[in-house]
């Protein structure tokens, strides 16, 4: 299964500091035996890591995908010690729809835009069809690849449209958008509500009994949201785990990372499919690393 | 545009004596200046062979594409020079539908089926959704990339389904199937003929006026054929020449090759984008080497 | 640490067989827990097999590399399904020197010959420059990439034309070659055992304390050696097994294979990191797989 | 043969405006048949791009490079639509000396240095072993890949380190250093002229009759030395034009662009192998763009 992870901070963050570094970092994650241990033989890997720059230069995402393995991706490794951002999502793919592909690397983006998931929409191939049936024109021809994650992507741009909002065209501050700009995070949450909702009426509709797995991250480049779900009252969802502090910083030499707090600050939040570092309950504020629920 | 190429023989021959050695093989179209005078700068680039090994081994062709230039690519280089087969299909892309991804390249194949596209299918995008409405379950899950001619070869499968012939079980020698085994030319030419009614019908309804280009070819591991067509009565369809005779051989060091006929044999048949050789009319026997109408 | 996988066989054997379908195969193995203990974070990994032909094709090994995961490589697994061979080498990198890239993956070949490497040299870097000035020109010239393992090579056959055979001219059976061709196995091991013998003496000279690991695996198409050595009388080899028999096949359903014996036949032999099956004692006669001393 | 651009501006420049749009631009080069004319079929191609961020980021330029064609290639494009940069060295690789890798691709870099050539050492071979004899351990271990370029490289640190300048210590500001910063480009220029003396050395010694092109630039994330170098008073050097002005911008929708100069300001200079744009003599103040000699 894949794991992701979401940095939004008041100041940026140097990648190597997010993705390579820390010594349970996602992309130590995407060798680790205690990923490897759901893993089936055939899985396709990759990787993929979005981040804004400063919206100068674009107020649309920058992501770099690749199917080489994260821990082996020279460019990968050379691009984390010298990029900084304030808004990142990085995934690492690990699963069984869609052949390994840059096409079918998370995170999916559109317009300023940007998506991932971990999990997976059980019995896919049975609802597919009507996903493709059920959205406009333009999503269903933005899909390059064959992941039951972009198809949620288009559900996702598809069920914003409904309500209003063109995904290409967020409105300006205070023009029904966020405060900080973007589409705020209530029109995003309202979307992601909106793409579980009709995911769940296409699985009902086929009647697949084994329950999806839905892990959403959704961003405008402003405000993120995310989502732990499974559609069934019985499973448990896949594991998403939420810290946020003052800073995130290595205390001491070779990779170990902690979240620190002071002043109750929340400068910035991390949330993440297993926490990047086993650190807890640090004196005095212990940072809340925890499960979401 | 892409360039394709068809052997087939009553003897299997080197890949290499088809694919790399040729001065003007499909491979060294691939960066030859007739090729690129219609490229666009964002091409997506591409190469894919398919042959058939022995029965005992498997029916199914093997095919090995990549994303890395032909000329590049140091695996095809070493597999050609090693592998000898009755049977191959040589494609390399260069179009503009679809990520640059092995999903995306050709042949393309089912079962025991390989097919392959030189052309493109025009305003693909405002007939993609007529396709994958009136297409079976099967065939629509099918498709891993993101060209038209993908889809095409899911029509040509649906088709030949319509026909009564279920494309992974082709009927035995004489129980309905070609004397050679397989479907039968009859039976692939009748899907042919049945794709392309049905791709013109998709485009008549959407009302696109530009012209689409579509040479294809298609095999069962025993029969082949191919198209050289263009929807449209004033416009040319691109260029598709074949050759046959005893043996294609180099007559002179340094990649010159051509065909050779003795006593009328027609040993082996070739079908290309263009033809491998500039090599004409040789005495006593010329063998025939013109475009196909 | 890398894997390595040695088959030879009087008959041949599906690739498939050997290296995709078993459960505890040597591509499973590059993923395997077990595998990844041993692993640092920043491994190099990558892909090789390499399989003779029928003679008529070439004397040469066939070599397939990708420095994609041997698990996510549609063209290894399309291949395997459809090429056969009577001997066989294939290795899976996880190693510290040398970064990805082709040129970095075993097997290694030069003519007719072919060679791989698990494990790796100590303190490789304090030893290349001696390497580099005792070896001829030619085989200096051939090193295309930057690990111990080629250079290993690169001593091996100047130590095998410093014993009066030139690597790409192996003698005619009789003339002094293997009495089924090739060098034949005596002149293979003499050249084994001086390369080892060379490299001791460059580390010695070196004085690195570590010790190497130096299982190594050599064949000329007819022959083949294999080392299970470490430069040190106190710590341990890598591991090596071998298991000899009739047959190696699919008991049950899943991957489940085993080497069965009959009439003390020995038609194949396998070499390989670890055990392919943890099937042990097979009555009535139990192949032998069991360490290499 | 290779292709290289340089831009070293008073402000950044977004990337995807020197390397992506522009229709001369260094990409299109890389398919443009011009130049192709002198390619041979087998030739290695890949592309790279590297340039300095923020100091605070890291001295170190940041280097992306691909063995996918640049025109093809995803990632590159993204990036370049997202970063800028005030110094920039772009490569596209088409040269007939190491295989297709990222090994192999150019820009090179150590410490905050960056490298890179267009041309190629004649017989190359015949020096390469005098090379690795006369360079330091450091600069010899250094080197991953199997390129004439890389080699050079090498011989410019060991220069470097000759002169009495660290390599990776760049003096400081005022301390025997550049004005702005790094050795200075007196420094980088007689590590620049001892490097072709060092390599004529060699070739002469070797006695190799055919001339080498030395095209080579070298920075420190401050100055740029760039050659337009023969081993040869009759052969003529590889082209290389600089153009100096106020800014490179587009004129024209489609990709026109050209260099405009106000008031004598040279707040940007760039060096290409090729001009960028067939704009010439343009009034009032033509911007130079011509052959260094």
């Amino acid at each position: 299964m894949c794991r992701f992870l979401v940095y939004k901070g008041t100041n940026p963050i140097l990648l190597s500091d997010l993705i390579l570094n820390p010594t349970h970092s996602i992309l130590t994650q995407s060798y680790d035996c205690r990923l490897r241990l759901d893993s089936l033989p055939h899985n396709g890997d990759g990787f993929g890591v979005g981040y804004y720059t400063t919206p100068t230069l674009s107020t649309e995402p920058c992501i770099f995908t690749s199917t080489t393995p994260a821990w082996n991706c020279v460019n990968l490794s050379r691009l984390a010690k010298k990029t900084a951002s304030s808004l990142v999502f990085a995934h690492v793919r690990a699963t069984t729809s869609g052949a390994l592909s840059e096409s079918n690397c998370h995170p999916f983006s559109y317009g300023s835009l940007m998506f991932m998931h971990n999990g997976h929409i059980a019995n896919f191939k049975k609802i597919k069809r009507a996903i493709v049936s059920a959205i406009r024109d333009e999503y269903f021809l933005m899909v390059e690849g064959s992941t039951d994650s972009e198809w949620a992507f288009a559900v996702f741009l598809d069920t914003l449209h409904s309500l209003g909002y063109l995904p290409k065209s967020p409105p300006g501050e205070g023009a029904g958008g966020g405060a900080g700009g973007g589409f705020g995070h209530g029109v995003l949450r309202q979307a992601m509500l909106g793409t579980i909702r009709r995911l769940n009426e296409f699985l009902d509709a086929a009647g697949t009994g084994e329950p999806s797995l839905l892990n959403f991250a959704a961003t405008d480049g402003h405000s993120v949201v995310c989502t732990r779900y499974v559609c069934s009252s019985t499973d448990e969802a896949a594991s998403l785990y939420f810290s946020s502090g003052t800073r995130f910083h290595e205390y001491k030499e070779g990779g170990f990372y902690r979240m620190e707090r002071h002043d109750r600050g929340q400068d910035l939040v991390m949330v993440a499919s297993e926490p990047l570092t086993f650190e807890r309950g640090l004196p005095p504020q212990p940072p809340r690393q925890s499960p979401i629920y």
